[in-house]
């Protein structure tokens, strides 16, 4: 066994959940895997395969490699390993709202903390990957599975990691076209009004009430948002058409995943309707013109760990 | 017995607990007695003792009279009762940000509602307290107890429910003047940084969660609120040092009670700190030429019920 090969995966991730806009995230089986070899000699192998590798940076400007390299220099192993062998395996969908660049940013922090004896726990990980990705939305539930609840405290990151009650299955429905988070951003208003904060504020409170004790009956309105899905209706043709099929098709709720494109909607494992409801979301897209594929996926509970 | 008699026991309750502005709310064990008997003649007597007796009116304005009119109404019984009479014992202090009015609301539609039968069950007499009242904020829970977390959503409320997994002393303390709901309303702006919403959400859904799973360690920024408080500073002399006193005195976390000027602090009850909390919230208040008494009680559990 190389001692300074390690194997990660790393699951995607949906952000905001609906009303829980840059709080919320959740984790799904859907995983990046990153095998990392750090070389004590200056030279650099990037390898990827998978959705989006043809994209993917080879150079000291990849993300993993950067990631990687963060955890180097704060253990002071910066000197000792001075290159790396990077081999990708890229299921997570790139720049579709399902958190491709927090996995690829937890991947290389959680495969480089291995290799140099895990100096970092997962609540220094989580800061140095807020550092890297400017927010925690998404980088949490990839470090932490489950559902996640994140703030910021003059600095400090918190979260709040856990498993709901009701076995939830998740349909993403995968649009065909990228959607960058900037512009996804730059559609937002800097203010809002007092009375759309507290309608996401309560849709929010209940949303981690009523997954925490499986209460399904709540989850219904749960999901709704006010503050920032409305301004990104522009940005994905057919949004609420797909909301809508999905719900008619018995989604407890439907909401934005990240800042798009993709959607997705949840139902309650026991009803067996998630094939039903994802023709009908990728259906309500293709009336749209976009063309779209779905995923059935369920939450992951573990987050990011060493497969090998 | 007198079949229509009854006597009622309704909690006083906090709106907001910090970042939750006008959707959490808890009831505490302080309580509003009301003894009602409904007459078939048409005479209205109204007694009352305790706290701002001497303020309530006597007359068909009495809310308490108002709601349970409501109730006689709404069941097809106004012909048969046309007066009453009510003997109030009120604790809740009154215009302090404790529910007074909400219990009034919810004695007399719960000891109505006794009276005639039961026609309505607690999600009716949610729906009929709200009409009344404007808001489920402490209607919400004066009548289930516990935490509450209330949506308005197209005018159907909904609550859950919920008792804590960790057992909270809260610490009231409550300023020799009144505030009234109004006038701490005005003070609020009509709109909001999205970055402040942002805060609230986050604070509000991180309170629920670490309330529901006794998470102690996460309390401590979960009270924080930039959505009403800090506009209503002004409204409540020596509001800041208060918290900063109730916090230094061990205080897991301390907002402004409903629109105020009650402050409520939250203590973990194995800590025995909370005479001491008490002690320097008071102080705190003298400091900024406030009078104010303190108040230490627990959650209340049932919300509103019938005690004979």
């Amino acid at each position: 066994m190389d001692l300074n090969k390690v194997t990660v995966r790393v699951p995607g991730t949906s952000a905001n959940c609906g009303p829980g806009f840059d709080c919320l995230g959740l984790a799904a089986t859907i995983y990046n895997d990153l095998e990392l070899t750090l070389l004590e000699e200056n030279s650099l192998t990037i390898e990827a395969h998978g959705d989006g590798a043809e994209t993917i940076p080879t150079d000291e400007k990849n993300i993993v490699w950067k990631a990687a390299r963060m955890i180097l220099e704060r253990s002071n192993n910066a000197e000792k390993f001075k290159g790396a062998i990077l081999k990708m395996q890229n299921n997570i969908p790139m720049s579709r709202g399902l958190g491709s660049s927090a996995a690829a940013i937890v991947a290389g922090l959680t495969a480089a903390n291995e290799i140099v004896g895990k100096p970092f726990n997962r609540k220094e990980i989580l800061k140095f990957a807020t550092e890297i990705e400017g927010h925690p939305d998404n980088v949490a539930p990839a470090i932490y599975g489950g559902f996640t609840i994140s703030t910021v405290d003059r600095g400090q990151v918190q979260t709040f990691s856990f498993l709901p009650k009701l076995k939830l299955k998740l349909i993403v429905a995968v649009p065909d076209f990228p959607l960058s988070t900037r512009i996804a951003r730059q559609v937002l208003p800097k203010s809002v009004s007092l009375k759309d904060a507290v309608f996401n504020i309560g849709r929010a409170s209940m949303l981690v009430a009523a997954l925490m004790q499986g209460k399904e009956k709540f989850l219904t309105t749960a999901f709704d948002d006010t503050l920032h899905q409305p301004y990104r209706t522009k940005l994905v043709p057919g949004m609420h058409e797909v909301f809508h099929a999905a719900k008619k098709a018995g989604a407890l709720g439907v909401c934005l995943s990240g800042a798009g494109p993709c959607l997705i909607a949840f139902s309650a494992v026991a009803k067996h309707i998630e094939n039903n409801i994802a023709v009908e979301m990728v259906q309500a897209f293709k009336k749209n013109n976009v063309q779209a594929n779905a995923l059935i996926l369920d939450l992951d509970t573990r987050g990011a760990y060493v497969i090998g």
